[in-house]
């Protein structure tokens, strides 16, 4: 169970490992969105996203004889770069499993970061089979993206910082976006906020067609996505809400929103034009629904939480291309 | 005079205003210049560059009555979007003289932020007049670029900065590489170190054949650039180096380094793929040099200053197409 004491313990460990990210603004984002709008640049996190702070709290949680037997993870993303830096940073091995149809670039920037790659065929191979195989002979720590106490304490630091950050800028009350695919960094945004800055209420933003979060919190239980891949957000795509992070969100979070690909893309561009920071499609949707739904917020001011920005360049010049010359 | 009392009152003039810019790295910029690499994002100051730091500094240092009347800036860049942000912040009018065929995003963006643009033909008319003229009329408040105490004063604030969170890093000795182009910035950041980080040395960065700063610093005495045109680092693009700057730089910092336009450009694309900011060519020449310079530069670890982000989409899209798919 996660609670503020462990988001706070969380954050003693991860201090001096994780940045402190800074919250941008743009008076041109502050006229589109009709609004001020204040940007939590997650993106800046080591690995380029919020990620690195859950592989952290997680690895650092470990008992060192534990620890010291390495760790184990399945992803082909941002999870994945955070839990090989953590790992590496803590001296222990780190076996990440991918699908062998993962782009190269996503495996070598893994393996740069000094993780053991381990490949399976998606179409005849079992992924949970080859990672409790290893996982029993190495006794490696598996680290679940979201479904754990520990990531979700590593994510909710990033609420410490809103919390202390939006009081610095006068902001203590109104929503905070975030980008939601499982509901780790949401959900332990949420409870950070609920202790340190009760006015401050978590709200998801997903991509349309990949909105099990929201439709999931309008149901009241949890809902499945119909799909698993064709949106340009892929680092948000889940089949369904957490186990543990849905309940938090639940009992926290305000309604969902949802935006297209092309507002995601939209929102990449003018962080590119107005903030010079780099997002990723699926690190754009808070943004995006920061400065294109409006309607959908109350309050003088918004945050949003801009969660990674690993892109591959022809989807950046897609939204670069949306721009006005 | 600018001394390090200067900078330490500038630095409380600008608490709270200006923002505490990042200290960033990556393993993958490490490996490529053979050390470590700090990278000081002034990129993610207001108006996407380290100008509004001096701009901030000069207008808040004006006795009230004389700010009261306004202010007056020549430029078309960086510049003229901190004294126009700065000024209008403070409540008081701003005056930007700019040439006629100054890029219309530009001219868009300045009047965006509060200020009044003043064009001029550069063919047909004398800019130093016109703005002797409104000046006197008017009883503006000329805020030159660099060659200002107050502006030399505001820009060693990052050097305050870099002390402080290099400091936070384990880092006390090295070189700092810092984007030159009248100096306001590197001598700035020269005196801040010399006074709080004597380990930290200054080293200018500039594009080739607009090197002047380098050949003056070898040579011992202010030398002009041949040019004024033809470089992709506009930013940076200044005569020769300043009367203010210079004297400061001939003192404390060490020979300076010079990078190719497309070093400068290859540098923006892998502070894009790494460290997720968007640099401008002038906004990138230090951090070329960091990694394309080795040989030049000491030490375990250099930092350097990425001093600005405005740049149009084709020259950025330019950048990206030098990275290896």
């Amino acid at each position: 169970m996660t609670d503020i004491a462990a988001i706070e313990a969380a954050a003693a460990r991860l201090a001096g490992h994780a940045r402190v990210t800074p919250l941008l603004s743009s008076p041109f984002l502050d006229d589109i969105a009709g609004r001020r709008v204040l940007v939590k640049a997650e993106c800046l996190q080591h690995t380029g996203s919020f990620k690195f702070r859950g592989a952290w709290s997680a690895v650092s949680a470990l008992d060192p004889d534990t620890r010291a037997r390495g760790v184990i993870a399945f992803s082909s993303g941002n999870h994945a770069q955070g839990v090989a830096l953590a790992a590496r940073l803590h001296g222990v091995a780190s076996v990440i499993i991918m699908p062998a149809d993962a782009p190269a670039l996503k495996i070598a920037n893994t393996r740069a970061l000094g993780a053991e790659v381990v490949l399976y065929d998606r179409a005849t191979e079992d992924r949970d089979a080859i990672g409790d195989r290893l996982a029993s002979e190495r006794g490696l720590s598996l680290i679940k993206p979201f479904d754990n106490a520990m990531v979700i304490a590593g994510q909710g630091t990033t609420g410490l910082e809103v919390a202390a950050q939006a009081a610095e800028q006068g902001v203590s009350q109104g929503d905070v976006l975030v980008c939601c695919g499982g509901g780790g960094l949401s959900s332990g945004i949420a409870l950070a906020l609920d202790a340190r800055a009760p006015g401050l209420r978590v709200r998801t933003a997903e991509p349309e067609g990949f909105d099990d979060t929201a439709r999931s919190l309008a149901a009241g239980r949890p809902v499945r996505n119909a799909a698993m891949s064709g949106s340009l957000c892929d680092a948000i795509v889940t089949p369904e809400p957490g186990k543990l992070t849905f309940p938090i969100l639940q009992r926290l979070a305000g309604p969902g929103l949802v935006v297209s690909d092309t507002e995601a893309l939209h929102a990449m561009a003018l962080a590119w034009q107005r903030l010079k920071i780099v997002l990723e499609p699926g690190g754009a949707v808070a943004l995006a629904a920061a400065l294109f739904r409006p309607d959908k917020i109350s309050g003088d001011a918004v945050i949003c939480v801009a969660s990674g920005g690993n892109v591959d360049r022809p989807v950046f010049e897609q939204a670069l291309a949306l721009l006005a010359e």
